[in-house]
């Protein structure tokens, strides 16, 4: 058993840019040579937050509608009446959908749904670049050169 | 510490479906001889979610009506216009609810609250059967006979 | 690798009453001298939730809004009418946030955002006494009373 740590950077559009990771952890899982254990995909921020959806831009756009519906930009918010940046809806919005996702492994692969990707959803208010955490715990197999390195 | 992993194999009504698995995953701990350690359940697929709620007909039926008025099947989705398959309000509940869940363990029992299960919600609009992903890491009484298999 | 587990105790005020519990998670995670892994943070309650947020004042007002709007407590819920305890409310807002949260460590420390915070979110129609739990999986500093107690 052992734990594992990468980071997926990538830039994004905000104003609710979702964004498929899921080549990027899979990429993290095979590189670190794990078999079985858990990877956690965490999002280090308050605007932005995981989930899995189907990727194609028709459930990517209901997902965008659903959140201008109940939690619009042009509303009023106390973030913005006490902070005014504006981005009181993406505060909102990343409570409500979550930081974190743990996604089990077996035989060296994540046991995703044939149509479930992965999704960074950047809800901030302008682009951003972002570090997201992968982060891995279980077995893996220990003749590699990261693993040597490490033990 | 080790890695177990076991399935959930349900079949339900689609539709809103809410199924308590708590028993299910109850089993696979005590099966494991999981003593401590984490617990992730996970649904592998894109119109289905996990969370915790007192399992009772009230609760249950505020969750779909909940579900009814801010994800209608009745409204317009753009995965639907694409597709056609008119489960697009499916997808987006279950991106909403999410598809992970992880509950400590504790004494070799899962530390939920008294009224507290963990329910798979079935989202898609027809019935599907479906498997669940039961995930351990931690510490089993290892002089049972899958641990000894498997060491 | 091991496994610990910590409990953290509040007394809260419910009607969605919001307390930041980064630094007693924090606390646990050092206090264990945990310096790699898993924690997560699990509330074992049907009417409480956990997730993260900039923890002020504004972002804080507009989640409790939020709630307010797609679940306020004066309307009807089968819960209620069923058990008469006058919080349906409180469990459908629950069920949607979700109980548990799973942050990585990394050198000793959750690899939060520097604006956010973990908050645990009293769903309630009155005040309660709560315990959460921490469940770290991961690399200690074995050289610790604690580690070496339970060796």
């Amino acid at each position: 058993m052992i734990v594992r740590t990468e980071t997926i950077s990538l830039e994004t559009q905000g104003h609710g840019d979702v964004r498929d990771i899921t080549p990027a952890v899979s990429d993290a899982i095979r590189r670190q040579r794990f078999t079985a254990g858990m990877a956690t995909v965490f999002s280090p921020s308050s605007t932005s937050a995981l989930t899995t959806i189907e990727f194609e831009s028709g459930c990517v756009e209901d997902l965008r509608r659903y959140f201008d519906e109940v939690a619009n930009p042009k509303r009023d918010y106390a973030h913005n009446a006490r902070w005014g940046d504006g981005n009181g809806h993406s505060h909102l919005r990343a409570a409500l959908l979550g930081p974190s996702l743990t996604i089990p492994i077996v035989n060296g692969r994540m046991t995703l749904g044939t149509w479930q990707q992965i999704v960074f959803v950047d809800l901030d208010n302008r682009p951003r670049q972002r570090e997201l955490i992968v982060q891995m715990v279980g077995d893996a197999d220990v003749g590699t050169v990261e693993s040597m390195e490490n033990a």
